[in-house]
């Protein structure tokens, strides 16, 4: 496959994340061409060299390969629906936060209107485009992905899960799952020790690290997972596991209960279910239906 | 002040986290008494070295340093109670997981029974006692800590909180609802990405970076909650996290949706407020009292 840099881009959206990948662009010398609904987030942008659109039509008319990273899947519609024969022959690329069903629909758009779709999940704060530990999901077009692969690894490592458009944003959404769940644990465990007068900063300081190492047993509860047998020996048992120590704590802080008592109903559904003596695991399967 | 490993150490109770407790003292070439309620957890212990006691009052009579380790507060209680008289004099260790009251119900049985207490909590998983990552909170009586500092320091990093007894255990089971939040997290992740065919372990290779990058937000999502001022610049707002995609496309799995759900209700309490344009730091305000 050949890579190909000498050519115009034109990114949709310069909120903080567009911003930062035009940013991106910008500083590899890539030709940039820049466009946002509310024309002074461009200023920036165009003050470090990218043309500033005064359309989104003029925008995708001047980009061979053209980004789009808005609010929303609305927003995406909404914005490039009137412009399909402006974008037909070009190559997409959507980083809007989307649902899966999202991205199939505006792949199979792109399809029948001739344009080459990649859907992209971002995992990365705006902070981190274009430093180490960004990482970008990618599913759709594998043509496109192998083109402008050297472009888009400007922005973090680029990883391509299949055709099926709608695994970028599958991903994305599974991890933006653990990252969000694993925020209100934190904000959670701040605000039980707020009242005997700790601080969130000096909490943060012991959790970071402890939730670091704790990602360390990630794996061997996905091997238990996997192997489908939540009986194999040296696992925490859901019995072992039941909270109630942390509720009782919690309520005695006088905050809220809802997020550990979360975690406890998925616990105790499966020790009602006859699991008790099983492995922490196990949860999963108290996740995998609807309740 | 002065530290002396000369003498005899006795662990009662010997799960795994006790017996990898005794296993490290005897490691370390301390002579150690230990005892179990079934007694065939002694075996190892005693291949090692340990001195395998038939009762808990012998064990206790054995040692001037007493450490237990039971299943629960209960269990302590119970084990402990008919043993006040021996245990006078002695220093008593006590890292059980248990709450912060019950913490200071065994301190204040400690003081009036002339038994120096300390309480910790145990930031490890039984394999990391003993090496890099294991971490112990205490607290309680800070002659008792300083004296055994260097012994409790074979365990993993000791860090002493002050002589409120429950301090310990409060601290413990704050970082535990973070690690127990952030593994129901990282389940509904590994239940949305199953029906595309990702094993949990592929996920897991995924989401474990993926945190840990995440924890390097804690400490500015914990500034925004320490200063008060939820309308700081640079914060993505509640009204963007209202996690609707997340919860549609694990519907669209065909899996609950109860774990993400818990922390857009978190969310949508402070947008009902009127808050939405405030930084997502502002969770806590939902968590700080009982809904």
């Amino acid at each position: 496959m050949t890579t190909d840099n000498s050519f115009q881009v034109s990114v949709l959206g310069l909120g903080a994340m567009g911003g930062a990948l035009a940013g991106a662009l910008l500083k590899a010398g890539n030709g940039t061409t820049v466009w946002n609904r509310s024309p002074e987030k461009a200023e920036d942008l165009a003050a470090q060299g990218a043309e500033a659109a005064a359309t989104a039509g003029d925008a995708v008319r001047a980009g061979r390969l053209v980004i789009v990273c808005l609010l929303d899947h609305a927003s995406v519609r909404e914005v490039l629906e009137p412009l399909t024969g402006d974008l037909a022959g070009r190559t997409l690329v959507n980083v809007t936060t989307t649902t899966p069903a999202q991205a199939r629909e505006m792949a199979d758009w792109a399809a029948r209107a001739g344009i080459a779709y990649l859907d992209g999940g971002i995992m990365a704060v705006p902070q981190m485009i274009g430093h180490p530990g960004a990482s970008v999901l990618y599913s759709g077009s594998a043509d496109a992905f192998d083109r402008y692969r050297s472009l888009l690894e400007l922005w973090g490592a680029a990883t391509y899960f299949g055709e099926d458009p709608g695994l970028a944003s599958l991903y994305d959404l599974a991890l933006l799952a653990g990252m969000y769940v694993m925020f209100a644990g934190f904000m959670h465990g701040a605000a039980m020790v707020a009242p005997a007068g700790m601080t969130a900063r000096r909490f943060a300081a012991m959790a970071a690290p402890w939730l670091t190492a704790m990602t360390g047993a990630l794996d061997g509860l996905a091997a238990v997972v996997d192997g489908g047998d939540y009986t194999v020996e040296g696992q925490q048992s859901l019995e072992f596991s039941g909270l109630g120590d942390l509720l009782d704590a919690s309520a005695d802080q006088g905050i809220s209960t809802e997020v550990v008592a979360m975690v406890q109903r998925l616990i105790r559904r499966q020790i009602d279910a006859g699991h008790g003596e099983e492995g922490f695991s196990r949860i999963i399967e108290s996740i995998r239906q609807p309740v």
